[in-house]
């Protein structure tokens, strides 16, 4: 039982390829640029306990208070901090963790409670409303913040005082007498219970987490026999008609996927974040468990049918999901416009960080390409996109296509600052998402998920197994595998991954007998002893893909390998219109232009790739007209590049993935 | 200063014809059956104050009751049923009519207050809730129901009390000390006011009705200097995120047009009903006042604005409008799904009448055949299509497509119940919308909107003119047109519509100069001197029309003359998707082939019409795909019938009015 945030150390990136250099760029960078947001707005001093003036402001999410989050920002700035320190020590920042782990301490309450708002602004009325306050996902990343610090530190100066904590939430909640029935609003905690079990081996982590995700969504929970959100709501004599924000309708428990019991649930629904981080542990706890057992047989199938519903009928081409921007999330089956001008568009970065997460976790179970596809998709497009080049800018929506009202950019924190420190830590433990492993005495198996120019460092017995990918993803599908031995010999298997997207690939010296299963090819020890050096090569071409024709987008995406591409006003210095209008010829020449500036990476140029501007002259003061010509031709070449480094060059803003192809 | 509740009198439509045909249904069994519902469901006798036991039912759109509209339910009969009750007299509705007026006068408190919620339910609390409560909407109903009674029965039986009503609305709103500067959350009895102003000439009916449209909106309104609706809602203590359940947000004033002045407003927003009911009045106001009048200037343009915003970009095919349940209203530019499987159509039947409303008041300001367009249009389709052949059963919503959780049915009454008496009293005075004219000493103008057998009567000084007009439209567009006159020579001026759909058209005998004006053919009196009969023909040819691109519908709908047709599953029992992958082939023939049940009409096959079936098997557990051919090919006829027929003849409820055309 692992997880990335631990296999990581295991993987060193090497130096100059792609993601070292954007490490690189968070750790020297990123962190620094963080630490003093921090800093000026106030959260770095918060678990000083003293009064903020911003606690006075109104919630712009009502009910929730703008400084709910500040806990986990902090906490999410501990995690990455600690585990980009692994690369290079850094004395401000190792300073900077130490002073906030005092602080922290500092915070906690006689009883073991930690929370900066109900600690501070509404003492004495902590866990009065699990449902929109955000106290346990808090929680949760101070769990996550403190395993991090652990590792790095290897000392218990954050683990102990939140082992407190846990004890409180392992007193307070669950199904006895005198203990509330409740589960989290946002879930986080159960990933970061299981999280910790792992560590500490302790039940009642194990058993804290399985409430949570068994009890959510109960109909008849509590001696009240009502669900929790309800009886919580009374309690605090709220009105049925006082809705939170998000909610578009009172009781729509099913924003955070509390409507029903999770085994139930049949589609993805609700606020997208809360969506995979609960999914994240559902598929822990089928892990823990192990898939055959009872829990593992309860949760699978809803596992299965939500991931599929997720990314069959509410995914994006960039694997950023949720439409909806009132509750961050799912809208209906295949409603998937691009901008908010079109009904809108959200992809929140934490979203996609969410949907890595889960991938993963599910490829742990089930070792299947289908997992590692969307993995990889999200990683370089709806996750990367969320990061500027110099790592001091974060989107946290991530539209396919700008409007006049929603431009494409950057800014440099958010009052809700979820997503940046989401990508530093993401970045930070990265590793752990190219590989997974299975050692037993003498051999080791090596899921191969993704590839880079990167080390895999593994202690087998008394040896040590090292495999080197070098390649120049993902500009290039060629990858050079070494694998090594230090000390007795290891009996090594590697399954690598055939991308779905690679219509061919091929693999030097060439194997006779091909063995795929689940779209991983497993290279056996004998051959492996055979060949210590090989190459793995999944020619990346540009090419056209287009959305389910459910979607109702007459549009067509550029794709290359793992990288969707978009195109940007600077570019086309004639565009205005944000490329609404503009035509796309599917059969025009995807040219590769390889790029020095701001970054290496492959432009795609569409040689005449505009058809023309769609001209709607015709319905000038009509609803309906007869019409077989809406195109006013005019031929002009497309430049796309990597929608991940949008809004990086300047520009007006204007930006979109899927053209129009009529 | 006319309008088409009034001016119909002078139209008889010819026995059998199309809409006499219609109309004998809704004289025979409509206002039957509506009046046993009136009686069943308590709204008969409400009137009467005593306590109805559904009083007690919570609210099914928070926080507006139930019966909240039971009085305008009941004025609505009342007075479509006087405008049938001049076709022919009918003892059962004439006697139902005056036990309803008694039980009315019977109910108004010696203030002149009549309501049955705030009389009866919520004494005391009258005039507090402006914003979502329909006290004023339900008196505009009666001030109708009123007129109508008084056109027919020619006493002031009705109309005496509720002229006493409207002085306590004279004495409570306005904004000397003292008064309320509130405004109608519903508007209704704005345009009700000037049409009492018509017949009372007194200024303070006018007055009243201009103070509720110029004060609406106001953001700095009253002695508070605030939103009226926000002084009212503290007024009541409402807690700010208390939400009414069609609110999308706290204070979404745009829900009822309030969110700014009407002169500001550049977009049409909010519930549709509200807005058409809102600019009918608007229109009256500048029509009163004269277009080039102070009020004129300042209305008129954004009547302009609003009017092409909603036909250019949220209107659909049928004239219908709103896409969005939630608020029963006005989505995005553009946003026009044809189900809620594809994210909404809302259509309701009394938005499509508000239509026909506002675009009839806008052709009196100025003669321009594109509004008689969008008015027949929504006639034949929107609204007609909210009653079934037999004139019991009645739809609300009116998609353009069914899904399996919206199937295309009717349903013989609704909770709330405002559509079908809307129909009724439609019909009943519906001859008013296809004339409009204009008498001065010895000659006439008569504008010719639509065209139907009937005959208009006009009385000029002493002599008596008839224009009559012989045709089987809407199937076929050859119209006989014959004007006499009894008495003195009359000058006689014809101005005959050429529909925007014709695509040619013809008059016979030939006019040597054609003089067209903004649509209109202008008959002089020469030439109707010298043909007192002749004839127009608009061909009517089956066509496939498309919506705006932008809508992002690969859709066609066929049409022929002003109907829009659709396609049924009992026509095809080869379907079970609700036709939603059927792919329509735009080069097929489409036949024409008259049809004499379940009705007289024209039905249109479509031959070979369906070239395949969507086939999205490429996206299989995928986001996208490479993909360039999605049809798999079948060839198969497509019979469409006309919307209006829609769920007449039976079947799984299974329509689809565009089809995919790739």
């Amino acid at each position: 039982m692992e997880y990335p945030q631990e296999s990581f150390v295991g993987t060193t990136f090497t130096p100059g390829s792609f993601w070292a250099r954007r490490r690189e760029v968070v750790r020297s960078q990123t962190l620094r640029h963080q630490l003093k947001m921090l800093k000026e707005t106030g959260r770095y001093d918060a678990f000083k306990l003293k009064w903020h003036p911003s606690y006075d402001d109104p919630p712009t999410v009502y009910p929730v208070p703008n400084h709910q989050f500040w806990d986990s920002d902090v906490a999410k700035w501990i995690e990455g901090a600690c585990y980009l320190l692994m690369d290079s020590f850094d004395s401000e920042i190792d300073a900077a963790v130490k002073e906030l782990v005092q602080m922290i301490r500092g915070a906690q309450q006689p009883d073991g409670y930690l929370n900066i708002h109900y600690t501070v602004v509404e003492p004495g009325k902590r866990f009065t409303n699990l449902r929109d306050m955000h106290e346990l996902y808090n929680a949760g990343h101070l769990i996550e913040a403190a395993l991090a610090h652990h590792l790095y530190y290897k000392n218990d100066e954050l683990l102990s005082p939140i082992l407190k904590y846990v004890d409180l939430f392992v007193t307070t909640f669950g199904d006895q007498d005198g203990q509330l029935a409740g589960y989290p609003g946002h879930p986080e905690i159960e990933l970061a219970l299981l999280r910790l079990y792992k560590v500490t081996g302790d039940q009642k982590h194990l058993k804290l987490a399985q409430f949570f995700i068994e009890e959510r969504g109960n109909q008849k929970g509590g001696k009240e026999q009502r669900p929790y959100y309800d009886v919580e709501a009374e309690a605090r004599g709220e009105n049925e008609h006082e809705l939170p924000m998000c909610y578009p309708a009172a009781r729509s428990y099913w924003y955070q996927q509390a409507h029903k019991p999770i085994a139930e649930q049949e589609t993805i629904e609700g606020h997208s974040v809360r969506a995979m981080y609960l999914l994240t542990a559902v598929t822990d706890l089928v892990r823990i468990h192990e898939p055959t057992s009872e829990t593992g047989t309860k949760f699978l199938p809803a596992l299965h049918k939500l991931w599929s519903n997720m990314v069959e009928k509410k995914s994006y081409v960039t694997g950023g999901i949720g439409a909806i921007k009132k509750w961050e999330g799912f809208g209906i089956d295949y409603f998937l416009p691009q901008g908010t001008d079109e009904g809108g568009c959200y992809a929140e970065t934490c979203a996609a960080i969410g949907v890595m997460m889960l991938a993963e976790r599910l490829l742990r179970i089930e070792l299947n390409s289908h997992y590692a596809d969307i993995m990889e998709l999200c990683m370089y497009n709806a996750v990367l996109t969320g990061m500027s080049l110099d790592g001091k800018a974060f989107t946290y929506v991530n539209q396919l296509a700008s409007s006049d009202k929603d431009l494409s950019e950057r800014y440099e924190w958010f009052e809700c600052a979820c997503c940046p420190p989401n990508v530093t830590r993401t970045l930070g433990f990265l590793g752990g998402y190219f590989w997974t492993h299975a050692i037993s005495q003498q051999s080791a198996v090596v899921n191969v998920h993704m590839y880079t120019s990167a080390t895999l460092s593994l202690k087998v017995s008394n040896s040590t197994l090292t495999v080197t990918q070098k390649t120049d993803w993902p500009w290039n599908g060629d990858v050079e595998f070494e694998t090594r031995t230090e000390g007795p010999p290891v009996d090594l298997e590697l399954r690598l991954r055939i991308p779905g997207w690679a219509t061919s690939w091929e693999i030097t010296p060439r194997l006779d007998n091909l063995k795929i299963e689940n779209g991983y090819l497993h290279l056996s020890t004998e051959w492996l002893q055979q060949n210590s050096k090989f190459r793995l090569s999944c020619p990346m071409k540009p090419r056209f893909v287009r959305p389910n024709p459910l979607t109702m987008q007459p549009v067509a995406y550029v794709t290359r390998g793992p990288i969707v591409y978009c195109v940007e006003d600077i570019d086309h210095p004639w565009e205005n219109q944000h490329f609404k209008r503009t035509i796309l010829d599917l059969n025009a020449t995807l040219k590769e232009e390889p790029q020095s500036e701001p970054d290496s990476y492959v432009a795609i140029v569409a040689e005449n790739g505009v058809k023309g501007e769609l001209d709607t002259s015709a319905w000038e003061g009509q609803i309906v007209a007869e019409s077989s010509d809406e195109v006013s031709k005019s031929s002009k070449d497309l430049n796309y590049i990597p929608y991940y480094l949008r809004a990086n060059r300047g520009g007006k803003g204007q930006m979109r993935v899927g053209l129009r192809v009529l």
